[in-house]
């Protein structure tokens, strides 16, 4: 497997994104279309508030086919009851005339502030020619997604003689539970929509599904891939270990860019008694301000590591057979804390991306979680980011 | 029942504070002592890397007697493997021999860093002589077991001819389970240790259960009642009804006091399918930092109400039936947001309290819990705790 190094897409696919007057100048629409219909399945957030588009994609998604996504951000069409579900169809109809398919191939996203009515018009305005400006950039499409992200994010990778390609957003009321912020994969490989399914949720139970900015699951999750065969049959063991990876870097991607965010941590736990238990643990630490804020602060304060370990109060937990390591420096041992140069250490969690290890010792389950650390500048955004 | 304006004992407790050694010159050092043997009960952290104070206070409440709480703060004695509990217990055994008892009446805390040594001859030391600082006013004990606190904190009451006073610390790795950080309960009442115990546990259940400054489970936490009978009997449902009410009002303290926090923030759920239920939307919301953001930059955000009820997964969500109000403010209804006035909702979530209240419409389980907003000082305290 090969990641490029920059962005491309599958055969097939191409994407546009524009201003159409939901923010004051920055992009806020987007529009992806496969050339041909594409298998397709998706992931939803499952928190109990989802948006409109949520409710509709799950839908429409049945059908295991789409030609196009349409998405626009600032607004997230959520909590805006029977007339949400109204403007999310209106959007849907709205691309699928302009691309020249039926509303029931059209994937509907929004994303941005809760509770605020879609303003439906000025999307059903902005849609009209948008086709005109399909190009090949995945970069141009992820633009039109973004909400507080600070960089556009696109990834593709080859599998043999198919190309897989991630577009996503998310900074910010990021806990996925079955899915993530708002994620897009391209495909040229063939694969029947159910397969699909399968791959991609096991791709995201290790990726997207160990992510967490702050604890936060939003309402508008969605994680979509679309296969439109272009490149023919792909072995499927390779197809699916670089799903995997791509799914993991884009995680790293979206942990690094969570709000405020100056590091990636990832906690990596081996030797838990279950996957379970090693899921918890991992995300235990990853969710701890405490340990957030130690990362910040390139702190070594390792008690916070056993604290955060400690109040997973349904896992096996025993003390004298649990081990630490921060960027491979070993901390604790047998439960206790080392002693080891606090300078050196120190440095170490100066770099932008920081390894936690634990070692439980008490059975085979392993995990790892993915975030960030806990700054000012999480603080700034989300004090008044409904009004401002 | 009456509370007090200032702390004051009940009968036969005294106590005593200093600086030992441990911190430059804040006082470090605290002993509360009764006068006679007093029926005592305690709950402690449900974390699983129980500090050494914690295993050995486990050990001591069996006997269901104490004479004597002794308590340092700077270094929790926690991860500290064996030396940690033999530590423990020189500390039990220095303060019963200043106060003359034996060491299985002395109930031990520590608390501050976690993972080093407890530098017990300075505690020894620092205990010589304690008696004879022994005072009555409870802010004095108060003072020397602060941290992060800003202020120490007690408080008392009368229940028919006896009083309760209650003595605490904490403001930060908040979220107690079964416990809290430290909270010393002082009463004169004449009760068994096995009703005390009773007693203490429903008090706790929707008091210091139900606060979260930042969802970090201490290692150290520890709730104790001793009550030394001088007052003589008491009826039991008035003093539990004045021990839970002088519980939730120490849960306001410590919340208000919450590291860096600038509101208290209390969230009511009714309605909800179960207590159960109730308990987690309530904690979810506390917890969130998207609503802590939200109180403490007054924005209201009123969709992230929506987005912390509907990530409580495994709990009855209709959104339908399911209304909200912002100190006393009608703003989401049936599960969409109501058009209300912006400035004012604004305005009163300035307030030093801000209530959120959420009627869930699917049963009858209610619940309140405690918490705070989420502001840069948190992470100024936190990013440099260990080293500071």
């Amino acid at each position: 497997m090969t990641f490029h190094d920059q962005a491309i897409f599958p055969r097939g696919f191409r994407c546009a994104s524009r201003n159409c007057g939901l923010k004051p100048s920055a992009k806020d629409l987007a529009l992806f279309v496969s050339e041909t219909d594409a298998s397709a399945a998706a992931v939803f957030t499952k928190n109990q508030f989802p948006g409109a588009p949520v409710i509709l994609g799950r839908e429409t998604i049945r059908g295991g086919m789409l030609r196009a996504i349409v998405v626009n951000s600032k607004v997230s069409n959520v909590a805006t009851g029977a007339q949400g579900i109204e403007n999310a169809r209106r959007m849907a109809a709205a691309a699928a005339a302009e691309v020249g398919t039926e509303a029931g191939r059209v994937l509907v996203s929004s994303t941005g502030v809760i509770g605020v009515p879609l303003p439906i018009e000025i999307i059903e305005r902005g849609l009209r020619g948008m086709t005109a400006d399909l190009q090949p950039n995945p970069m141009v499409g992820a633009e039109g997604i973004m909400t507080t992200d600070t960089h556009p994010k696109a990834l593709s990778a080859s599998v043999g003689d198919a190309t897989i390609t991630w577009v996503a957003k998310g900074s910010g009321m990021i806990e996925p539970n079955m899915a993530t912020m708002l994620v897009y994969i391209f495909t040229d490989a063939a694969f029947e929509a159910a397969e699909l399914d399968r791959m991609l949720r096991l791709a995201v139970h290790n990726s997207f599904n160990m992510l967490s900015v702050d604890t936060d699951t939003s309402t508008s999750d969605t994680c979509a891939i679309l296969a439109n065969g272009l490149a023919g049959k792909i072995d499927p063991t390779a197809f699916l270990e670089t799903l995997t990876a791509g799914c993991v870097r884009m995680t790293e991607i979206l942990a690094r860019d969570g709000e405020g965010a100056e590091h990636l941590l990832r906690v990596t736990v081996r030797g838990a008694s279950t996957e379970g238990d090693a899921r918890r643990v991992a995300k235990s630490l990853v969710n701890s301000p405490l340990i957030k804020t130690m990362v910040h602060g390139a702190d070594p304060n390792v008690g916070r590591i056993l604290m955060a370990i400690g109040k997973c109060f349904d896992c096996t937990v025993v003390p004298e057979r649990t081990d630490a390591w921060i960027n491979g420096f070993a901390v604790v041992q047998g439960g206790a804390r080392l002693t080891f140069d606090d300078a050196v250490v120190r440095e170490t969690l100066g770099r932008e991306v920081v390894d936690i290890e634990i070692a439980m010792g008490v059975g085979d389950g392993n995990a790892r979680a993915y975030g960030c650390d806990l700054t000012k500048g999480y603080i700034d955004e989300n004090a008044a980011y409904y009004s401002s």
